[in-house]
């Protein structure tokens, strides 16, 4: 089945609302339809309706044509030659720091690090803080965590040389997210981590960072690091790292529009500054000799070897394109509305269970469910032959469908390319899938 | 001043040789001329003549073009999905693991492991051979490896957690190679580690890698592993990792036509199952609960996480690019003889120090060189002025700069898309740059 290139009323509707609120900020891409155009593989006669932003997102061809165009007319090593390319994609390549810095609040540039990814983001955390811990120290987890943001504190303990517990926080009595009064029994003087999830991939309940934030501070050792996995945060909101309270902030670029192969954490700079170096390798040194290194500054210190250079580029200028459709107010505006949409629609078809918050407006714009009797496998299989892209599966969380007494869940996950007419074609295909197998009485 | 677009007689007739070489192989892009008309960056009004491609390399739009084709069409994350994209996407990067594993000979594709560049392959390298060894172990490096190959393990020594001792081999009388005789007197029952560059960056020297596997198996520990930085060798000549002797083979894909943010690690089977897995995260587990983790089979132990999708996929493509213009001996033959060309004019040049072997036949096509009373950087500095692209530095050779007594030097680096008029270029402006700064006296 076709995705159908006319829009049905009720999105017509819900464009004709945003193009109301982005016409001031953005002449350019002010549309959803407009920006749904910029996604070629979205909008192609083959295009399924993509459900799975949560796991990828698409690039708009702004960002495509930027990588390009860099790749033609700049590629070069960056910070070690003399010669113009070298300079010019050296210039690039910061400036995408810049812009990272500023969409995210960041103090200063120096504490925004370019990594391949957030899995490496939270290893390196993992990995440099692990020298800082002692015997009996505590982590602080909650059970929703991305497997990324469990297994490096696993091996950290089991691998690392330290003898840390790793606590668990619990969720609220509905399984909708955090448990916060749980969370504060949790904390002791021997906690020196906390590293909780900002969106849940999952659950699609964000956090209150504040609270966390505050909790450590009345619970843990004063030297507790407060590191938050953004990875399902910073794509579909405003995030200013300064007002939340944390210490440390991961996410990757290819859930925002930009490429794979690069991803961010921004840490404190007297933190940053503290930990030991991680990869070591060209750049993050200052001498090398056969007796010893001295190493770089930040943000150099972090980023050994030649960086994911095509890839910081593009993931700047991910964010010139998120800030050119309005921005990540409006971005977030927009993902609610339709959030809510695909919350209340899929709520309402006969035997499907939704995982995460009941009300609409703690949720983001995805929702992990099951469906009575139809293995989620089943349901993603059927849904694919229909041209809908939904995922099944653990989603990288098996300790939360655990926690949640199932093994798998279809997600369907949306971001700034959806529309109603997405929901309603997933729910309508859904749907008939149901009735497929009832009547088939498998 | 602009590259010329007509090509000298000595280097049309060296294409005329190449052409005739490449002819029965690769009808579809057999001649060097056809061959620099797919690099934009090259052959653009505004191009430099580029020899830094030790550096990175440029891209062909073919590469280009199928990243692209990917975006456009495929997008989507990998391995986890029920979708068509997604396996879709799946069954391309893992069709470069397999591109891979043919280029390099590998017994079998699950000891090729796609990480985010050489520097990535040598760190994890170290940071899991780093709780195989024991008090008083000894890693061997050479003095003229990359600081790639050095720091990771300096800082295995300095706070990893165990008292190893790094020794260092020299270079030969000439210090052009390795001095295999001094290796044979390091190597003790104690060596668990031997780390050796295949070709250098600086001296462009290749080592003989089954000699130094004989002196690792006539006097190392049983255990020892002979780990190759093969960053400078696989973009210009056919590897062979199971004729080469080695146990571990690195590489990055952005100096061989593919893009940054991906590269190779090479490993034997029996090894890599033995070690720690290094980044924790999402598709390098099999089953994740709060007590623990198990850890996927190869490759996807040490795949944590969305991996470089696009990148991977684009270094498969550089792969079939290189195939595609003749395979890797047709480049090698093609190098040597560019190479040649390029020490004997700039031998000729008064004033010229190259570093490395005399002989052209041991060198491949890059020279690292000095000038008698003028920094290297003002060198570079006035080549840029004149749209030539040299790199001025220690080139993250260091300790070989300060075996070699000096402080930095100038390198010219070629690949397949330079050619003779390249250099003669580059020699007639370094020629009047001599003469520039004789004439006044700086």
């Amino acid at each position: 089945m076709k995705k159908p290139c006319v829009l049905g009323i009720p999105s017509l509707f819900s464009f004709m609302i945003l193009l109301s609120a982005l016409l001031p900020l953005a002449p350019a891409l002010q549309a959803p339809s407009s920006v749904r155009q910029n996604f070629p593989l979205i909008t192609s006669p083959t295009s399924p309706v993509y459900l799975d932003s949560s796991a990828t997102s698409q690039k708009p061809t702004f960002v495509m044509d930027k990588m390009r165009e860099y790749e033609m007319t700049t590629n070069s090593n960056v910070h070690r030659g003399a010669h113009r390319l070298s300079r010019e994609a050296t210039d690039m390549y910061e400036a995408a720091r810049d812009k990272l810095a500023t969409f995210i609040n960041a103090p200063s540039r120096r504490g925004v690090i370019f990594t391949s990814g957030a899995t490496h983001s939270l290893n390196l955390l993992a990995k440099t803080l692990g020298p800082t811990l002692e015997d009996g120290d505590e982590i602080i987890l909650s059970v929703m965590e991305h497997h990324s943001n469990i297994v490096p504190w696993q091996m950290l303990r089991d691998f690392g040389g330290v003898d840390v517990k790793i606590k668990w926080c619990n969720l609220d009595s509905e399984g909708g997210t955090l448990d916060y009064d749980h969370l504060a029994t949790l904390v002791t003087p021997r906690t020196k981590v906390i590293s909780i999830v900002h969106t849940s991939n999952t659950l699609g309940c964000t956090t209150d960072t504040k609270k966390i934030a505050s909790i450590k501070a009345d619970h843990a050792h004063p030297d507790c690091v407060y590191v938050v996995d953004g990875c399902q945060s910073l794509p579909h909101m405003k995030v200013d790292v300064q007002d939340m309270g944390c210490d440390f902030y991961v996410a990757s670029s290819h859930k925002m529009c930009g490429p794979t192969g690069v991803g961010l954490l921004w840490g404190r700079e007297e933190l940053l500054d503290s930990l030991n170096p991680f990869f070591g390798g060209g750049e993050m040194i200052d001498e090398v000799t056969i007796e010893g290194s001295t190493y770089a500054a930040l943000p150099g210190k972090f980023e050994a070897g030649t960086p994911c250079i095509s890839q910081a580029i593009g993931f700047g200028f991910a964010i010139d394109y998120l800030n050119s459709i309005g921005g990540m107010d409006k971005v977030h505006d927009y993902e609610k509305k339709l959030g809510s949409y695909l919350h209340s629609k899929l709520s309402a078809v006969e035997g499907v269970k939704i995982y995460g918050p009941s009300n609409p407006e703690e949720r983001s714009a995805l929702c992990a469910f099951s469906v009575d009797g139809i293995h989620v496998s089943d349901i993603a299989s059927f849904l694919d032959l229909e041209n809908v892209a939904v995922r099944a599966g653990h989603h990288c969380t098996q300790p939360l469908h655990t926690y949640l007494g199932i093994s798998h869940t279809a997600r369907a996950s949306c971001y700034v390319y959806n529309d109603e007419a997405d929901v309603d074609i997933f729910v309508e295909k859904l749907r008939e899938t149901i009735e497929f197998f009832k009547s088939t009485g498998s």
